[in-house]
């Protein structure tokens, strides 16, 4: 199968840009001496969380209950879910950790924890539990110098169900962080107070057996880890227009693109529709305050040159991109095809079923997309 | 099943208000003595589709091949596919045109005619075309008062293997109506231009059996659709906050929820977090241009009351949600659940697997989604 002639919209991933981006995260977390746990959710694929785990402990972080049970299906037995848990998951939760090595699971909540610890007793299983730590960004998480940050890592290491796993953050803040400097501050400010907070927790007699960490913008930014010994991130394998505008990675080592073809053209306006939408490319609007026309994905030919045009509109099934360059807009016919690199892979990829594996200009495999909850 | 147990994020059906949004548009339709075709898109789903055609033609408009192959397979006949046809999606259907009473296509490109012709000749099919007419949306179609509106209504009319439908369009701009008046204006114009192309056509020889408009919102705003056969319209069997922030329904019109579980609370910011992010809510920003704090989703109580809060941001799987009222913040704990409706239902739903049909408080029925391309 070649670009030329599947079925249009469809994903398509370069094989060797996404090993490419899965050994050189390896190779830092091995030089900065950290276990590499791959953030699955990106792309909920069996092949590619095989090809990342490549050379680490195997052990992997998932977003739903539904990857954790297809990845545990699938013969991988290290697992933690990176959603702070609640009572509505806890009976699926305390099964699939009977079926594993290992599963893992988060909380900030004191109640919570009471309650997970009665279900899993009740349930005669042991859980690993993570107390979330909020280090800047603000979504979820207590912060470091609260007296929560010590009362509940003490209340799950004394529950008689539940082990305390560790401490674990995610400096999502860093996405924001406009500057090579600023993203470095976040990096370091994550390592420290992640460090410093492990380091007082066991002054006080806790065992803290993991201090994990991790974003792909932090990861790509420090330098020295000492005194973290677990690395989470997942947009890398793929990275995005958001990332390399960021400064993770360059354009050249984004891997996912979506195939799509020009259903109309407009000479007046110099405008041409794609057919990809919103449900091709999720509505993720990407770094505008780094990009204000960063728009809704590059537009590359299928060779992978850019053509320096953006997707401006979205709807459902359409794109709407303007094209003031003529010779390219001439190109540009109606049938013709292009491919996109989205604004956000992991939103973009699971808006489709499968991939195409694009390996030397040909679609060489189909590798499907675990969906759902 | 129950709202209080059934896992989360799910998307949730309100059959009472979906049955009643359909009984109203078929009854207008009726009125304004045009046929409706109901756009499918909007749920891609079997039940909704014939519920919604009860008492129509039993015509449907599709925007994927996917959407055509998966309702011809289960009954339907007749078939309009949405978006303007290119070549890479010919032999599809035509395949598709050869199995249902009639399919219809569109387009608005020259070259794209002669060589659908071709390739139908060479299949020895005969396929339904429509030129897709640009009413002032921009989006996609031929405007009404150039030379190609005629140019291409005879080129297909010329050819072999390919008969001209008619003419449509969809004023996608009534969107960005601001004001009822506004509204108005959009759906006059609509109106008048197809009106007065489909006489300009007639005039010179051309038979045009469907004259084919259509929107959620012109479709609330007209009273008079004299010269107009057919209307089309997708998103009002479930409505969402984006039409009812328009004024094309009330909020207690809509259909579509998700329900959600609180999995972060945060006193000091007034926060919580639910487990409803992108993944499950789509990212698309809504009615920002009417309401510029309308968020990604509007958040009720189980029972359905309004809480008066705005998911504000969301990630894969995490929506935050700001909660200033004290008593409606001490409610949500880490487990509480609440019901999230979103700006644009089309897209929300196709986020998901299938439907939970509520009936009278209770899960009576899961209903399927066609999903992909």
């Amino acid at each position: 199968m070649q670009l030329e002639t599947i079925k249009t919209p469809s994903l398509i991933l370069d094989i060797n840009r996404m090993k490419r981006n899965a050994e050189q995260m390896t190779a830092r977390a091995k030089n900065l001496n950290v276990a590499l746990r791959p953030h699955v959710k990106t792309h909920r694929c069996l092949e590619i969380a095989k090809l990342q785990t490549q050379g680490n402990t195997g052990g992997i972080m998932v977003s739903t209950l539904s990857e954790a049970h297809f990845f545990a299906n699938n013969g991988f037995s290290d697992i933690t879910y990176g959603v702070p848990i609640e009572r509505g998951k806890f009976d699926e939760a305390i099964a699939l950790s009977k079926t594993i090595d290992r599963f893992a699971v988060l909380s900030d909540d004191a109640e919570t924890v009471e309650l997970l610890n009665k279900t899993a007793n009740r349930e005669n299983a042991k859980l690993d539990v993570f107390v979330k730590i909020d280090v800047g960004y603000h979504r979820c998480g207590i912060e470091p110098d609260t007296a929560e940050a010590f009362e509940i890592p003490n209340k799950i290491s004394d529950s008689s169900n539940l082990n305390f796993a560790g401490i674990l953050t995610h400096a999502g803040h860093s996405y924001l962080a406009d500057s090579p400097e600023k993203l470095l501050k976040v990096a370091q400010q994550e390592r420290d107070l992640m460090r410093n907070l492990a380091e007082e927790l066991r002054g006080k007699g806790l065992n803290v057996p993991t201090v994990s960490i991790g974003s792909t913008p932090t990861m790509s930014a420090i330098n020295n880890l000492d005194g973290i010994t677990e690395f989470r991130c997942g947009n890398y394998i793929f990275y995005d227009a958001f990332q390399a505008t960021l400064g993770s990675c360059s354009f050249s080592d984004c891997a996912l693109t979506v195939l799509a073809a020009v259903v109309h053209r407009d000479s007046e306006r110099r405008k041409v529709v794609v057919d990809a939408g919103a449900i091709a490319l999720s509505k993720d609007r990407g770094a505008v305050a780094l990009d204000a026309n960063c728009g809704y994905g590059r537009v590359y030919d299928l060779a992978g040159n850019d053509l320096n045009l953006r997707v401006e509109s979205l709807s459902q099934e359409h794109g709407e991109i303007h094209v003031s360059d003529a010779q390219v807009f001439d190109n540009l016919k109606v049938g013709s095809r292009v491919r996109i690199l989205a604004n956000h892979s992991c939103l973009t990829a699971l808006q489709h079923s499968h991939y195409h594996v694009l390996d030397d200009g040909k679609i060489v495999e189909r590798w499907e997309i675990n969906r759902g909850w």
